[in-house]
């Protein structure tokens, strides 16, 4: 693990982000909790998400669907059958290790299309034995990542933990087509937690058994959504993409949107568009530190047809790290749950019968979360973790200059007065420093202080994070002056 | 069932708030989905009780944790040894009942308490047979309601789906009491779900196998807690309370908070107070459906000193139905993971050496979202679903009056207006009538219809669902007109 990652973790691990969970019972790898920080900065990511993804259309909507899913409808989905990892065990000390992961480390490239038998070759050529104990190691075989369990008394229905968010949508197209008066494009977005086995958890909170998954599935006729999206409006957005064949040296294009749809269709190109300006206008992410990078038919998922992922540099992992992707599922979704349930999934739209076709936005909310950490963590003598506004944990610091004198009743008045739309901060511990150095450190934007003046005069000095410089408001001007901070996202 | 609950379901079904899992595969017993009006009205739902409950303390913070929880935690907390419900399978069809339900639906009384024995000899005294086929009962078990999965390639780390969310919050608590400073009293909430293994789920989405949970964990000195909560603001409250000895006959009193405290501690009669607070005044919950029922020793958790549990008079379910509970869990987690972890969970505040109590306020969503559904849908001629403004999924229809002349496009700029602030959904299908009837039966509050006046005048017709009324406003202070009318919750 890069250096960094242990000074971000341990940023994280300090003040209340993100800390392994059942820490007290010596861990449990895999698996992460959120801290008080931690909890509020996903909350206000994910109303970032809600609000810009579900705001692409009218006919957007979130629903909220059970973890658990019989065996039957992820029997029909395919992940039964292929929803596995290369599982390699030592002969010697038992250790469980992915087969892709000894060989893309001993070669320094992705393994992940292998086979089988292919990884069982090059384990072979390259001589490589158990990391842990240097024993022999066995034959790889397809290891099932989804975890199972038994539902009901005797146990008789079997089910799993669902490996993606997205299944619920497809078991609720039929209904909330129905119930959203039959229009197409519609989408259906769900923001909650999915679950994988993986063989060797590694990477921190990157590679998780349980993580948070934000996923939007677009349903739409094939025949007619390149002409439905506005195109012109973002064709000349300049787009950041690796392509498949040159993504592992790091190689970055800058492509005119119009000019890839000659190899990429419109609807797709125009959400690429939209998530990147999610990013670089919405959340502030430097511009080099992020790119799409193709996946090619071998490394894509069982269901895509088209998968390119959102990556972000990030130091902690000493390069580019996937947080989201960009997938075209076709019509796989609906047309096996289609023969697997005997339910038609054909809908009528326009006069005409078709089976919709799925694009979807998957995003991982933890990896965002990290990500974030990562990037705008400034750890020197004033450490300073420099995250976006709209997802800073607090918004606004709020200390009396002293405690006493009458300063600490009227900052807990301003406290009160700002607190029901904003998330506020109070603090009287300490030195005037030290409570700024504190709240720099968690990414607060804004502090207050309250001082001999504000008495007299009703005003009140802002300090900014980034810039440290300082404003003297009228406390009455308070609440529009943060509105206003926060719609611009103007300096200080 | 009773024929409300039917009503009720299938306003839900047709409109899209809560459905039955999976229902394209014959759906999966006890497990429930929010369609997309039903996850809008319970994502306000939460952040209407993160703000209230959270707002009760600047020390009270919202944490995430993980579903999967490993086997020595749920050992610590008591949950594998004793987080039992009693089944009774059938020799002759196999089916499993729940001992304590085939007795109480045969005496009318609660049989929560009774033992396996007890159980047995009621079966046999009451000459009690399988509902389903009649055959023979086999002798009571007690069945571990917790659904258990085993973790990693080999199956070696035994885990359990967590069957309440509180025990990440006592998981966490060392970690948090440590970033948050050190004070006491201080509170960690958590809103997630939780699994159940029921025997046999009934009352639709009452008794699910996977719901959803909103818990605050209150960390205490119990030296100190009695008077640190502000009990003169509260003591002349009048609380509707049943006690364990009147509950079943239905009876409920009134009872003065002042007068509570001789036989309950002040810091909890102050917790119910303000959770009586958040039904009656901000929830607008009828009083006459609203009481705190009493647990006697025998019917209570085996964590809980103190518990009354919070009931909604139901006619979906043809009486009083528990919704919450407020519980005193004095040490029992905190010094059960002491013991099973060997870390110290005691702390030290203001000198003193604790080990602190937990007071927890823990909350049904998915019960409160159907009680809320039940207790304001009105069917009949003009049907309407009278919600409470600040949980309804949407809280303006938008309409052109026609669809042409110019309407449509001013009415789309409305909405563009509004939408930030509010949810707003944009309709132009139908008559005037038929689409207020819609929003009437999906609970919308307020309906804008643009019509030819609006274009000369820029003003614009509000109607409100309840009183049917009318009024002509500005469209320039809509905005204003909406903040307030949700703030004030004024008539109309």
């Amino acid at each position: 693990m890069a250096k960094r990652y242990d000074e971000v973790m341990s940023l994280s691990l300090r003040k209340g982000f993100i800390w392994p969970s059942v820490d007290i019972y010596g861990g449990f790898a895999g698996f992460y909790d959120y801290g008080h920080l931690g909890a509020a900065m996903k909350r206000k990511w994910e109303n970032l998400w809600l609000k810009y993804f579900l705001g692409l259309s009218r006919r957007y909507h979130l629903i909220d669907t059970t973890n658990i899913l019989p065996f039957k409808s992820l029997k029909a989905s395919g992940h039964v059958d292929h929803f596995t990892d290369m599982l390699v065990s030592c002969s010697g000390c038992g250790t469980s290790h992915r087969g892709d992961h000894l060989v893309q480390n001993a070669t320094g490239k992705s393994a992940e299309s292998l086979s089988t038998d292919e990884i069982d070759a090059e384990i072979q050529n390259l001589g490589l034995k158990c990391p842990k104990c240097g024993g022999a190691l066995q034959s790889s075989t397809e290891f099932n990542m989804m975890i199972p369990l038994s539902i009901g008394p005797t146990g008789a229905d079997k089910a799993y933990l669902r490996p993606e968010t997205a299944q619920g949508a497809f078991l609720n197209f039929k209904r909330e087509f129905e119930s959203l008066r039959r229009k197409m494009p519609f989408g259906l977005a769900i923001i909650g937690r999915a679950f994988r086995n993986e063989i060797s958890p590694r990477q921190g909170t990157y590679r998780m058994r349980e993580f948070i998954q934000a996923e939007l599935q677009i349903f739409f006729n094939p025949n007619t959504f390149d002409d439905e999206v506005d195109f012109k409006s973002v064709e000349d957005e300049i787009l950041r993409i690796s392509f498949e064949d040159k993504k592992d040296d790091g190689h970055v294009e800058d492509i005119r949107a119009g000019d890839l749809i000659d190899r990429l269709p419109k609807f797709y190109v125009y959400h690429m568009v939209k998530i990147q300006q999610f990013y670089l206008d919405l959340l502030n992410m430097p511009r080099e530190r992020f790119r799409f990078a193709e996946l090619g038919e071998k490394e894509r998922a069982f269901y895509n047809k088209l998968h390119f992922d959102i990556e972000i540099k990030l130091d902690s992992l000493n390069g580019w790290g996937e947080i989201n992707g960009i997938h075209y599922r076709t019509d796989h979704d609906l047309s096996g749950h289609q023969a697997g349930s005997n339910e038609k999934m054909t809908v009528t739209v326009d006069g005409e019968r078709i089976l919709p076709h799925v694009l979807e936005l998957s995003f991982g909310v933890d990896r965002n979360i990290w990500a974030f950490l990562d990037v705008c963590y400034e750890k020197g003598e004033r450490s300073v973790l420099r995250l976006p506004r709209n997802i800073s944990p607090i918004t606004i610091g709020i200390f009396p200059l002293v405690s006493k004198g009458g300063l600490p009743e009227l900052a807990i008045e301003v406290f009160e007065s700002l607190n029901d739309d904003f998330e506020c901060f109070y603090d009287e511990a300490g030195s005037i420093g030290k409570r700024y150095a504190r709240m720099d450190e968690i990414g607060t934007p804004f502090c207050l202080t309250v001082d001999y003046d504000s008495l007299e005069n009703k005003d009140i000095t802002i300090r900014e994070r980034d810039s440290t410089k300082q404003k003297r408001v009228p406390i009455s001007e308070l609440s529009q002056t943060f509105k206003d901070l926060l719609k611009t996202g103007a300096g200080f």
